[in-house]
């Protein structure tokens, strides 16, 4: 069987690893090279058995590649990603560079696989704490129509990279030998702390985080009735987001129906089982491919109101994972041709 | 100067020792005496540079005395307030037991001390996540009126009691020297995790802790017609709960009339400078009296709607200090006579 050539542009980062990872746990019908800055070009990234040799990222390195899947920073995708365009490759992009540039798509397969059919050449990946979220309201939107969404998130570290995995072990390692954390990556102290700020704070007071669930949610659904507000939180968890969501929907839906629903929505785990004690959480849902929700229950302050608490594995589904479901859809969607 | 005499029944747990050391630092004009259960008796505990000697709880234990702190769980109080309190002595109790009884008031005394002055001998100490939430939001509702509350919460192990410290700190340790970690106080390892479930779960799907929120927040404002609903998570953090809280007003007030308002109010410190990445957090307000509210702005998806981000130390404000604050209220108010 032929194979279409896959560039990972930021292959040596905690996304660019876990997208190898997926490729090869999914058998991605692929020749893979990974790319990554002139500082980690000539090191070895693990595939399938053996080491590949990372290659530096030039303006000519796409020549001959179908698909660029990117995790390299925005100011990366946004010199590299249109001259990999340009070369015929198709990009998808995890940065936030081109999301909410109209001219790109930005697709969770579950919910807007339809929207690769009009790209230009860049797919934009959402935000993790977005993507999770999305894929558990979809199909309740589908069914009921939300009106309102009020969101707080529990957001692990490993959202931020590698550094901030160090950092967290580290604080965690000071702090319980009796010396002072230091935080360098973080503006305050991680470890047994909970930050009320997720990238930078906008003119609005929401920050940067905050904002990119508000907007992209929309984009991604499709419809800009949805009203969503969000505080986005750090906490000492390494991977796996959590979020406390409730939801106004214009049409009665009880929590059993949700839960039904949910049960046959593609991509999603229900965990719901109280007197069990069984609910999703990020030690659990770390490693795993699905969106977990669980603690459904009738909000009955609202009309049509549910609460459920939303678990996902954000290096996985929240980036790596979308991202090469993403590039299946493209070729099963005939966009890109397995020669 | 003549003293009032203060039992603390269950001196030896995490809330009955911050009970006297708040006790201690506030200089409470009191002969204090600790009390505990048989298998604590004879302990000693630290008060003002000396060491007090623990005694053990009897029927009779409550004569002569004029104000008993209890935090000595459900059980004990449902068997020892009503005596303490027939032999004359005016309980403030931290245990569940009593908070939702008609004849007990439950009270925050920034936000009803008058409550007080009906008390039967028993009076409530409310529930930790509650107690910092309607200091911050009384003055609110004051001024604009709350129609809804949607309230997710970041909890410390600290409410738990001293075994969920030593079972977080337990953990970390395995986990960070490649051991597996063992739950034991909860159900589900609470290291590097997020547990959405405080206390157990009730027919509703919620859990216990959940409704606290729900059925205090009336009580203590002293309006059933305020809709609140809460999602209670526990994070893997020591000391301070954080919530994050969505309220609807019934008339209009802005980010900046709200941080006008709070800036006045009794117990609170305003923390709200995004630029200066200062806001609210439980490393910071472990030990302090103060609740701290910070991320306040403006929730344009419904009318008068605002976010903000509340913290304050679960052990503290949420439970010791607020004790004594009613003891003093009690004092303030002429209910206990300093002889």
């Amino acid at each position: 069987m032929s194979r279409v050539k896959v560039a990972v542009a930021g292959a040596t980062g905690a996304v660019g690893r876990e997208m190898l990872k997926v490729l090869e746990q999914r058998d991605f019908p692929a020749e893979v090279v990974p790319f990554a800055s002139a500082r980690s070009a000539g090191s070895a990234v693990p595939f399938k058995g053996a080491e590949l040799t990372v290659r530096e990222l030039k303006e000519d390195s796409f020549k001959g590649f179908d698909i660029a899947l990117f995790s390299a920073g925005g100011s990366t995708s946004e010199k590299f990603a249109p001259l990999a365009a340009k070369s015929g490759c198709v990009v998808v992009d995890n940065s936030s560079a081109w999301r909410m540039d109209p001219a790109c798509p930005l697709v969770v397969p579950e919910v807007n696989a339809h929207d690769l059919d009009w790209h230009k050449g860049i797919i934009a990946n959402p935000n993790c704490s977005t993507i999770q979220m999305v894929v558990a309201l979809k199909p309740l939107h589908d069914a009921a129509r939300i009106k309102r969404v009020i969101v707080s998130t529990y957001q692990a570290v490993s959202g931020t990279g590698q550094k901030a995995i160090v950092e967290l072990e580290n604080q965690v390692r000071r702090l319980m030998s009796g010396q002072e954390a230091v935080p360098e990556v973080y503006p305050h102290q991680i470890a047994f702390n909970c930050l009320p700020q997720i990238d930078v704070f906008l003119d609005n007071d929401y920050t940067k985080e905050e904002m990119k669930m508000v907007n992209e949610t929309k984009k991604i659904m499709g419809d800009d009735s949805i009203r969503l507000t969000a505080t986005t939180v750090r906490v000492p968890v390494f991977y796996g987001h959590s979020e406390s969501v409730n939801v106004e929907f214009e049409k009665p839906l009880s929590a059993k129906q949700a839960r039904a629903i949910l049960a046959q929505a593609p991509g999603v785990r229900v965990l719901d089982n109280p007197r069990e004690r069984i609910y999703p959480m990020p030690i659990d849902a770390a490693g795993q491919d699905e969106t977990f929700v669980g603690r459904i229950r009738q909000d009955e302050t609202v009309e049509n109101g549910l609460n459920m608490w939303i678990v996902a594995d954000n290096i996985r589904k929240g980036a790596a994972l979308n991202a090469v479901q993403i590039a299946e859809a493209l070729i099963e969607r005939d966009l890109v041709r397995v020669p």
